[in-house]
C-alpha cells in the first residue's frame, strides 16, 4: 500500500497508543469519583491538557476538549451568539426596547469566512449566521489559494462579528497569512472602541436611531469582533503559537497528526465569550459537559508533542519527497499543472492537475494497485461534488476534471513516493490512451 | 482494589479492545474517502452500528453516533425546537401574525422531567426550555424513586411537548415503567389528535385567539408530544426494545457498559424532526458532523452485543452479590437502610444510607482499604453538593447525610463483594466511635 491521503487521516501513531493503553482498562476511572485512583485519572487528564496547550503556546485552561475538529469550530462560532446578544442589550441601553427585532434585523451583523474554508467551516458559518440573521460573506483568494487581503479589508466592515480564516488549506495545504489578517482586525477593533469613546464624550449624548446602532456609534462597547482559525491540518508542520498568529479562537485535532479519532480541541483566549454546544454536567469549565474522554485525551497529547517535536525535521523531510514526487510526475506525457504556491504550502502538500483527464478513474486505476489518494476533500470526494476550493482559484473545467489531492505523511517513504510517481504518470498516460480510442 | 461504583465508569472489556485493535493503526481511513481500503472500513462502521442499534430492537439507520450519552441528551432534546417550530407555523396558520411572540410566550410549551433525572438531562431541559420559552416542570417520584404516575398524568397537559424520563436512575438505580408512561403519552396524543379533527370537521371555522392555539384547538395538526428515555445505566440488565418501550427517543452509551469513553448513540424514531446540536460535513444524517469516531463506534458495538446477551445472566449473578453485601452490612451496629425497592431496581444496585454518619467520611476510610464507592452520581459527588434524587426521594437529612452510592459489576465476584461488605462495616462502626469520643 502506499498511501497519499494524510490530510484525509492518519494512523494512531505508537507513542499514542502506549500512551492510550492503560487508560482503557486499568486506568479507566471516572475522573470526577471522588476516590485516589480516579483522582489520578483526574490529574493526568489535565497534564495532558496542559501539553496539548503548550503545543499551540497556550495553558491548559486555555483549551476545551471536544470530539474532533467539527465540534469545535461549531463552539468556536457560537460566540457570534454572545456577540449579537451584547449588541442587543446595546440596542436596549439606546432605546430600542425590541430587543428581538434587533436580533433578527437583517444584515445587522456579518461574518466573514474565505472562500475555500472546509465544508464543516461553511456549514456551520451558515447555521449561526441563519441564527442570528446575520450576512455571511466570503472572501476571495488568489489562484494560489491565498487570501486577498485587499478584498478581506474592503469586506471587514463595522457590522462583522466573527472572521473564520483556516490556517492551512485542507486539499491545496495553502497556508494563510494570519498574523497579517490579525492585525488588520486589531485595528478595526481600535476603530470601534474610538467610535464608542468618541460618542461617550459628546455631552453624554444617547443616540437612539437604528442606524446608530449599525454604525455602532453611540453604544457603551464596541460591537465584539471575534477571529477563528481552523488549524486541522497544521499541527505537525507548522510551529503554531496562538500569540503570533493572533487569533482568538483556535480549533485543533488529534485525528490528522496521528493522534485518535473523535478528539479535538479548541483554544479560547480569555476576552471571547462562548456558549456550550453541548450541555450538561458542567464539564470543561461548563462549555463541552460529558464524561471526559480520558484515553483519547491523552492520545491526543501523545501525537500533539511529537508533531510539535518534529516540526522542522517533517518540513524538510515532505519537502524532499514532493520534489522527488514532482519530478517523476514531470516525466508524464500530459503535462501536469502543480496547484498552489510552495512558499505558501503546508510541506507535505502537492495537489496536481493533469488537465482533461477524469481524476476518479485515475484515482480506480491506482487503488487497483494499492495506491490511496483523492480528488478532493474526504467528504465532499464521498458525494461527488465539484471541489469549491478548486473552483475558487478559479482552474478551467479541464484542469478541475483532472485534479488530485496528494497529502504526504508519516507512511511515506522516499522509495515509495517515487514508486507512486511512476504509478500516478502510468494511470494517467494509460487514461490518455483509452479516451483517444 | 474492589471496585463498587460501576454506574460511574466501567473498563473497557477485552473483546472491546481487541475489536477496535485494529482500527487505530491498520483499518485507519476516512470512511468518507473514496478507495477500497477506506470503503471497509465504511461498511464494518455501518455493520457495529447495526449491532448497536440491534441490541435495543432498532435498525443502524435509526440511530445517530454520538461522543457520549450528555451528547444524545442534547441531541434529543433538540426535539423541541421543531416541536415548538411546528407550534409557531400553526399559531400563524391560524391568524396570529407574530410567530415570534408566540414562540417566546412565557409558560405556552411545557417540558417534563422526572425529578430525580440526571445533572445532564436537567441542564439539557432547562436550557432548551429557556431557548424556547417554555416551562420546565418535575414530576414527583415515591419514596423508592418511582415515578408517581398520577402525579404525571395531572402535570401532562395540552402544553407539553416533550417528556424525559430516565430508564434507571443513575443513583438508586430505580427502573421506571417506561412502557406505562408511553400509553398515557399516547392517550394524550390520540385526545390531541381528536381537538384537531373536531375543531377542522366544525364547518371549516378557523379560530383565530391566543385561547385557541394555547388550547391547541383549531389547529391543522395537532403539537407533537416526544418521549425520550436516557438509558445509560441499563443495557447490560434490562432486555431494551424501543417498541416495548414505547419511546421515541433513547440515549445510550459505550462507557457505562465495558465500551470505550466518548461514544453513545441516539434512538430517533421516524416521527420524530431533530436539529443537529453540531453542524458541519453532514455525517449520520446530516444530524451529527464530524469525521466518525471509527474505533469508538467498533468497540461500542462489541461492547453492547456482550451486554445484551448476557443480561439473564448479569441479573442472577448480581441479585446474588447484592444478597452477599446485604447481609455483611446488616451486621452493623448501625442498622443500614436500603434504598430503593428491589423490586423495581437494576440488579447491580445496592444504595444504603447509614444514617447520621458522614458518608464522605466513610469514602476516605474505605479509599485506605482500596474499596472505591461514590456518595452520589460522580459529577456532583466531585462538587460536594446533595444529591437531589436523595431529596426527592424524601430521605431525612441524617439519612442523606450517611448514604453510600454501591453498583456493582465486572470488577466483582462472591469474595470481594463479601469483603467489601465487612470493610463498609468496619469503617462505619469506627465512625461511630470516633463521633461517640
Amino acid at each position: 500500500m502506499i498511501y497519499l491521503d494524510h490530510a484525509a487521516a492518519t494512523p494512531v501513531i505508537p507513542k499514542a497508543r502506549q500512551a492510550m493503553e492503560d487508560y482503557f482498562s486499568e486506568q479507566f476511572f471516572n475522573p470526577s469519583s471522588p476516590y485516589l485512583p480516579a483522582k489520578h485519572v483526574r490529574d493526568n487528564y489535565e497534564f495532558a491538557k496542559n501539553t496539548i496547550a503548550h503545543t499551540i503556546g497556550a495553558k491548559g485552561v486555555d483549551i476545551i476538549i471536544t470530539a474532533g475538529a467539527t465540534e469545535s469550530i461549531n463552539l468556536a462560532f457560537t460566540a457570534v451568539l454572545s456577540a449579537v446578544r451584547k449588541k442587543t442589550v446595546v440596542a436596549w441601553q439606546n432605546g430600542i426596547n425590541n430587543a428581538e427585532k434587533v436580533l433578527k434585523m437583517p444584515n445587522m451583523t456579518e461574518i466573514l469566512i474565505l472562500s475555500t474554508e472546509h465544508a464543516s467551516v461553511r456549514a456551520v458559518a451558515q447555521h449561526y449566521a441563519t441564527e442570528v440573521g446575520a450576512k455571511l460573506i466570503e472572501v476571495n483568494v488568489d489562484k494560489n489559494g491565498l487570501i486577498d487581503l485587499k478584498d478581506f479589508q474592503n469586506k471587514l466592515s463595522s457590522r462583522t462579528v466573527f472572521v473564520s480564516v483556516s490556517l492551512a488549506n485542507n486539499e491545496l495545504g495553502t497556508i494563510q497569512p494570519l498574523a497579517e489578517i490579525a492585525e488588520i482586525i486589531r485595528k478595526e477593533r481600535e476603530r470601534r472602541l474610538k467610535d464608542v469613546l468618541d460618542a461617550r464624550g459628546s455631552a453624554g449624548h444617547i443616540k437612539d436611531s437604528a442606524r446608530d446602532v449599525k454604525n455602532n456609534a453611540g453604544n457603551t462597547r464596541p460591537l465584539p469582533l471575534i477571529f477563528h482559525s481552523d488549524a486541522s491540518q497544521a499541527l505537525n508542520l507548522i510551529d503554531i503559537s496562538v500569540a503570533r498568529l493572533g487569533v482568538d479562537l483556535l480549533t485543533i485535532n488529534s485525528a490528522k497528526i496521528g493522534g485518535p479519532k473523535g478528539v479535538g480541541a479548541l483554544y479560547v483566549s480569555h476576552e471571547v465569550e462562548l456558549r456550550p454546544v453541548i450541555y450538561g454536567g458542567g464539564q470543561e469549565l461548563g462549555l463541552r459537559s460529558g464524561t471526559e474522554n480520558v484515553p483519547g485525551v491523552i492520545g491526543f497529547a501523545a501525537a500533539a508533542e511529537e508533531a510539535k517535536s518534529h516540526v522542522m525535521g517533517n518540513r524538510k523531510k515532505y519537502q524532499k519527497y514532493v520534489e522527488i514526487l514532482k519530478s517523476e510526475l514531470l516525466k508524464c506525457k500530459l503535462e501536469p499543472v502543480f496547484l498552489g504556491n510552495p512558499k505558501h504550502q503546508l510541506a507535505n502538500f502537492c495537489p496536481v492537475s493533469f488537465p482533461g483527464i477524469d481524476a476518479e478513474r485515475i484515482i480506480y486505476l491506482l487503488e487497483e494497485k494499492q495506491v490511496y489518494l483523492s480528488t478532493g476533500a474526504a467528504c465532499s470526494a464521498n458525494k461527488g461534488t465539484v471541489s469549491r476550493v478548486l473552483k475558487a482559484i478559479k482552474l478551467t473545467d479541464a484542469e478541475i476534471s483532472g485534479s488530485l489531492r496528494i497529502s504526504l505523511g508519516m507512511l511515506n517513504t522516499e522509495e515509495n513516493v517515487r514508486e507512486a510517481g511512476k504509478l500516478i504518470v502510468e494511470a494517467v498516460e494509460k487514461e490518455i490512451l483509452r479516451c483517444r480510442k
